[in-house]
């Protein structure tokens, strides 16, 4: 790290919360630093890790003071480490810190990638990211619903993989009706899709099923659902089913070998 | 990890590289097993952290063969872990192994996902991936031009974020300029845009340009790129120049207190 003047904020993304999907740096920047700060919720998953730091933390909504708070114990010269589950930067604190940080213009910002849920339940339901994909938030809190719409039509109608955050959620009970009705203009009724719940945290459950079935499922803001391209199948495996998209290996072999 | 019959493989992303970037649970499982499998330049990043391993690797373009031969020696009983670059399910191996899985049935195979470029690039450049984002590879090698040049004109008209995997290679110097043309059709000469090349590795390099002078930048393929949304800005921080997309807080902060 960098001479520091004024302390210095690492911002650092901690995976879906699974103690053993941090990456060594950030497990590293959390034992030599002075401070943890982050949601509340965050904190907790790894507050017994490390006994003897100062936490740092507010409740959900307060985004910006809670950066500020963070970005303001580091202009004292502590070492933060500011963590967000994920990774830092998909829907992520790092940019309102870059943001806020021009305020405490002495302190020394860096950030450090985590497991996004887009990669990690990924991981759990096989490998259907592996040829080009988009990821888009379902909520509207910050972005028009007209501006959702129109990502979800768009990529639908590109064959893009789509991974969707925030799905559902108390308030927005009908929200991924309402995406896959949009879906379901470009895609058909039997395209194979999945989703991932409490991704590394208790209750963990992955679930492999068509497009129309997922229209009507009951889901929360904790689960990430996954949308497979004209090419995503459904394999049978040893460990069950598993969702997979070819990078087209199979496809390309059998066209050369043309017979 | 499941009673093994057979042997087990687990596909595990090892990030950019950089040792530290590995995930604990993919560090474990290359601790625990008889034999790391996977492309000889992961391999010689990882070999000598693993002394008494069997290592098992084949030249590029042998991706089939590779995994055939990690699913032969797992389903001799022993334990495999085959390591990509990034995460193993984003224009990884997992895919391929889960379809080369069905000639070798008595092997578990379990995939443990890895730091992708998308993210250890955007943590470098700041925060360019807050907000909704689409990941597409420029390489033609498995997918038609055609196809590439869809989802481009798409995934720009739909105002997400762009990261491109191998823009460009010796035998495809003029995909990054011809992709370009695409998107400028959609968006401005200006439009902020970044690149990453070698990732945590030697000659690691950083830069912000616009997308005009992206369209005639030098780059290969170990180079990741990423071109912003409408709202993506460049901040002037402590660490430098910064590419950060807001979520919107500002704007809805301003939007709610408009006075």
């Amino acid at each position: 790290m960098n001479e520091i003047k004024g302390g210095s904020l690492t911002v650092a993304g901690i995976g879906s919360g699974k103690f053993s999907q941090i990456t060594g740096e950030v497990l590293e920047a959390l034992k030599i630093c002075d401070c943890i700060a982050g949601y509340e919720v965050y904190i907790n998953l790894v507050k017994d890790h490390f006994p003897g730091k100062e936490f740092l933390s507010t409740p959900m909504r307060k985004e910006e003071e809670r950066c500020r708070l963070a970005l303001e114990k580091a202009s004292q010269g502590k070492n933060v480490v500011f963590i967000c589950s994920g990774d830092a930067g998909v829907y992520g604190m790092s940019g309102l810190i870059y943001e806020v940080s021009k305020e405490f213009p002495g302190v020394q910002i860096n950030v450090l990638p985590g497991i996004t849920a887009a990669l990690s339940g990924s991981a759990l339901l096989g490998a259907p990211l592996i040829h080009d994909f988009a990821v888009i938030s379902l909520s509207d809190l910050m972005t028009p619903w007209e501006k959702i719409a129109k990502r979800l039509e768009y990529a639908s109608a590109a064959d893009l993989c789509i991974v969707l955050y925030n799905p559902m959620s108390h308030k927005r009970k009908d929200y991924l009706l309402k995406a896959c009705q949009i879906l379901l203009k470009n895609l058909p009724e039997d395209r194979p899709c999945g989703y991932v719940r409490n991704i590394g945290r208790e209750g963990e459950e992955c679930k492999i099923l068509t497009l129309k079935e997922l229209s009507t499922a009951e889901l929360d803001m904790f689960t990430t659902v996954f949308i497979g391209n004209e090419s995503t199948k459904v394999l049978e495996t040893a460990n069950g089913k598993k969702l997979v998209t070819p990078r087209g290996y199979q496809f390309e072999k059998s066209a050369l070998d043309d017979k």
